[in-house]
């Protein structure tokens, strides 16, 4: 399958066969994930593979009760890094600038570009992947279980495993409103996020034999209508990010 | 060229032909973008085209001078975007809350994997790429000149083109480094950073004719040990993210 065939073939997979995926497999995928670009060259990003079922267990926990992050044939949790790029500043003699956000920035977006060049290689070769955004739901909790030092923290989980489901395409907003010319000019919005309501409320449908009659507006007034995870802004300045 | 071989061979491009990068490729490459996964459907991603030649000498200005965001055959800024959720949610009738943390690292995350699979894309229809990070030495330059609105960040830019150079690939830090098992061991990393200083000193060295003598550590110390881009947490915050 051509790349584009590919990206654009994307599902989240959350239903795993037994089969285990393999130390030299995850090796190629992993090495291929750190050759995405990287911010000044900093390479913030760490990934954490948990093998041990009473951690995957917390971790699910934590994840509220998602049991696919016990069955996946491996497990994940993506890490924005600076602990390791101030061992680097220590050993040139250097003083490093803690708690600057723009560093947070760099760090999180080198770990998630990262990531999703993992997702890319672990798809081309047959795996399904589950991005885990819940670990977020305690990241005091992963960082305790992981052991992460200061200037680490977990960005989310990542599932990989061989499909036990095959589960259609969600459709996306069209392009006539992710994609824009010269400037964020937003007169074509609420006809394009109208279109999309109506799509999404045909994919639920479809996919609850006619229980769920939701559009994607109701589904954003849902996450966005609360403070999620309040804890957060706390806890990445107590772990040393996001303070200046 | 199988995916993981694809990963592997990526390098920032920054000459290019003057060749464009025709519309439908673009069509194309943005919608395979877009399918990539999004926390909760926010799809909290929205990529600007700019083609104006004097926005993209100002932006090129912004980003200390990068000429090739003038010369590239096309040029885009990702944007973080929450806006079009937050009207979303008014459509719903529901409330949007504004400058919760975990909404930012929501869109950030969101923004960051649909570029990488933008670039995974182009780059497997034969183009070049380059991130501009550059663009944040002045987001609010960047707000004015795209008209953003507020909840909408400019996260970085990208050039697209066809390759005018055919630099080598940048070695990284080694897997024992990047990727741990279990939990965050570092007792092998000075190890891994020493071996991996030796690497990209002799990359700069062979690089530069033996101009230029510098191991990772030492860009490192000169990238921390200043507070990089000090404006960020201000403007963010004023953008309405990270507010709580």
């Amino acid at each position: 399958m051509d790349a584009i065939s590919l990206l654009k073939s994307h599902r989240s997979i959350r239903k795993f066969t037994d089969e285990p995926v393999a130390d030299e497999m995850v090796e190629d995928i992993m090495s291929s994930a750190f050759c995405a670009a990287t911010s000044s060259n900093l390479q913030g990003a760490t990934v954490i593979r948990v093998r041990h079922l009473e951690t995957r267990a917390a971790i699910a926990e934590v994840a509220g009760g998602q049991t696919y992050v016990e069955t996946a044939g491996a497990f994940f949790v993506w890490c924005a890094d600076l602990h390791r790029s101030s061992v680097a500043c220590e050993i040139d003699g250097g003083e490093f600038h803690e708690g600057v956000t723009e560093h947070f920035v760099i760090a999180t977006v080198d770990c998630a570009i990262a990531a999703q060049n993992a997702v890319v290689a672990a798809e081309s070769l047959g795996l399904g992947i589950c991005y885990i955004g819940g670990i977020r739901n305690d990241p005091a909790r992963i960082t305790e279980l992981l052991e992460l030092p200061d200037q680490v923290f977990p960005l989310f989980g990542m599932c990989f495993g061989w499909p036990d489901q095959d589960p259609p395409v969600k459709p996306r907003l069209p392009l006539s409103v992710t994609l824009k010319e010269e400037r964020y000019d937003e007169s074509a919005d609420r006809e394009g996020i109208a279109a999309y309501d109506e799509t999404m409320r045909q994919y639920y449908l479809d996919r609850t034999g006619g229980k769920l009659d939701r559009a994607w507006s109701a589904d954003m007034a849902a996450l966005l209508g609360k403070e999620s995870r309040p804890h957060m802004k706390a806890y990445l300045e107590g772990q040393g990010f996001n303070r200046r």
